[in-house]
């Protein structure tokens, strides 16, 4: 019988080759004309390929790195030593060398109260258990508060406080208000630590894909051939003991032994199912809101921030772009400089007008780079939060009380409904490392079961 | 032009009369086979009519005594005085005077803290702006902490925390860790104050309608006649400058000059819309999850409890059932006590058995109310969180963050798309009275703008 998965990004790919490897049927329903889900790739004018969404991997995504190998990819080092980090805090610009760990130029108390701070979170971190966090010591209270209240009680200084902020918005695109301080616990330790997400050296954004993390998605699409339906929304999933049957919003139908469901949760949610899901399955997909995040673009002849010392990424308490990279490509022709525009800033950029867009973020470039920011060859930006379907990024946050509540649900197949995704990971959750490891994982739950 | 109404629960039904009044056409899709939405009417096995959902009204909800009035219903007043209310807190019982306001039997140092966290409480809440939550003083740092942080922090005995924890349970169906404290502070402030929520006499649970609440939908619907379509739930609205277009499940097409969607939020949400909805609309309804509860009910030969000085009214810490009423019917034969399980007990309560479920909520109204609560004539339940056209009550929460990210979005119409619902009131929201408002407020914008 066949196992039908909906899906075509990394999570949906890697479960229906795994399923495929192991000789099983499988037709894999992608609501898009493309596949890739939240790695999407573009093209400047001059052909350049830029992602528009996951670009990273880094060490201790085991899978990701022998995946790449697996699929004759390439990796590359993220620009980082090629000139200082810039630093741009509470009106005040400074320096850095980019190394794992690196803490910004403070004062004594500023510094003093950052490391305290840090400490505190990454020993609260390593005790929450990765694959019940509903289980972790003292997870109700922990769960009970925002990362914000963490935050206002654990660190006394302003910059100490900022720091911790953009931390937030740069890994979840979400306020700290927003999001669980259990759920900040759990997913810094389900990256290895919060030092290790922020980092590019030994970090999370420390290696990039030769021609586009596209490629991973389009290189295994490529294999499953015909397989892989494009355009196709799933609208409804029935399930009984016989078997699943789903219907698209064009009207086709597709029958199988079982589905994996790999959308966002938010989307998943969604779907029409038949029998309606249980209470707690449905009230789950309720609570996981996706994040908020624009991310833009703008392209020079020449990577000209190098010249006067700079890296190209930029940290700021100031938005809209707060964070950005050089994301040239690796001949360094042309100069590319990308910036994330995430959270409150990006809730309040979307209702701009495109003009007002690209001159926020111009700005934000010159303040950091100078002004030949101002004057790009090329501007570009995807806004992940009005794509009908995914509709946020980087992933889902668990608001506070939610896993405490609703956790078990998570990955809890229904009858012969499976979930997969970034959001079911125990291990890099919200990562493309974690997208591969579930959409595997189910695979081999539904391989075993067909076998018993 | 006709205006097409999503829902035939109070909001649908009082903007579709309010539109009719001013002579318009149009046409109510409504998903199940009955009207009322979170109103509904059940029936004990000897015909006495019980509420499954929404059941009272109270002062200061004028617009639901005028509306009970024009349709020639009739209310009565909420069993009360008919003994003492059981308070069951931290393993002992006292009785107290059902008076609005009165706090229970506590030690000096307990009832201190609980006065003063009542007073801090209601300070606060009376400074929440009801049109623009959003804009109240400090609404940032109200809005990024939960109302368990709050409680926490403002209150310090283990009897002065249950009673705000319980409360909040009570009146969100929500734990105290899943709502934004800004949330709390409004939807007090919109329902006039803590005590009036929580109030019998003089407070949201004064009243009840004879034969049951769902004779308001049912009369108004009624007087609608056919312009009401029953069993048509609606899956897609097309939107465009002409006007819009809905197409149902089933296949129907209906068009119109406008429509107004009063499903609770996380279901308005979950509709297919073309073009897709701007994305803050879409992250708003991504952020608003409904409470968690199931209603329970149980009847006897006679109000038992009564003989014995209580009023059937029991509040505790202690679970799955912590608030009961007596909802015998005027005539007081039969005997119906009523509890509600709600918010995190509501989720473990979904997940057992019928007869587990049964038998603890039995166990709690013995506990209460003595062992003649155990051999009721009938036991019935509706769980909110399993209806597929309501997924949880009482309505939703704004989770940490919402209220200052989103809150513009609640009811900026999107074209031809108006929002309506006991969720988008400013006043009474979340109740019959903010519903009826909302729908209300929307048919009379539409009528000034189709008249502009």
């Amino acid at each position: 019988m066949t196992v039908v998965v909906v899906g075509a990004g990394l999570s949906g790919l890697a479960a229906a080759r795994r399923l495929v490897a192991g000789g099983h049927e499988v037709v894999v329903l992608e609501a898009r004309d493309r596949v890739g889900g939240r790695t999407e790739g573009g093209r400047l004018t001059d052909g350049t390929p830029v992602e528009l969404g996951g670009q990273w991997i880094g060490p201790t995504q085991d899978r990701m790195y022998e995946l790449v190998a697996e699929l004759g990819l390439e990796w590359f080092r993220t620009h980082n030593d090629d000139g200082l980090l810039l630093v741009d805090l509470r009106g005040r610009q400074s320096r850095m060398a980019p190394h794992k760990g690196a803490v910004p130029r403070l004062g004594p108390f500023a510094l003093a109260d950052l490391g305290q701070g840090l400490l505190r979170f990454s020993r609260l971190a390593a005790r929450t258990d990765l694959e019940r966090p509903w289980e972790s010591p003292d997870a109700e209270v922990l769960d009970g508060q925002t990362f914000a209240s963490w935050i206002h009680r654990n660190l006394r200084t302003p910059s100490g406080r900022a720091y911790f902020r953009i931390a937030c918005e740069a890994v979840f695109a979400a306020d700290a208000s927003d999001v669980s301080l259990l759920h900040a616990l759990f997913y810094s330790h389900s990256g290895t630590d919060l030092e290790t997400l922020l980092s590019v050296d030994r970090g999370a954004q420390q290696d990039r894909i030769v021609g586009g993390s596209v490629r991973i998605a389009e290189t295994m699409a490529a294999a499953l051939g015909d397989r892989v339906r494009l355009g196709q929304p799933v609208r409804r999933i029935s399930n009984d003991d016989s078997g699943v049957r789903l219907e698209t919003r064009g009207g086709e139908v597709v029958t199988g032994s079982h589905v994996v469901v790999t959308l966002p949760p938010t989307l998943a949610g969604r779907l029409e199912y038949a029998p309606a899901l249980p209470s707690w399955r449905d009230q789950l997909t309720q609570r996981l809101p996706a994040g908020s995040v624009v991310k833009c673009y703008a392209a020079y002849d020449e990577p000209f921030w190098r010249a006067t010392g700079l890296n190209g990424q930029a940290a700021s308490d100031r938005g809209p772009v707060k964070v950005t990279f050089d994301n040239s490509p690796p001949s360094g022709r042309p100069g590319v400089l990308m910036g994330f525009v995430e959270a409150g800033d990006a809730r309040h950029f979307a209702r701009l007008s495109p003009d007002d867009r690209r001159r926020a973020v111009l700005e934000c470039f010159a303040r950091y780079f100078g002004p030949r920011a101002l004057a790009p060859v090329e501007y570009l930006e995807r806004d992940w939060m009005a794509e009908e379907f995914t509709r946020g990024c980087y992933g889902a946050h668990f608001t506070p009380g939610v896993w405490t509540s609703y956790g078990h649900a998570l990955r809890e197949p229904v009858g012969r409904i499976h979930w997969a995704g970034a959001e079911t990971a125990a291990v890099w959750n919200g990562y493309m490392e974690g997208a591969v490891r579930s959409g595997e994982a189910v695979a081999d739950r539904i391989g075993a079961e067909v076998a018993g």
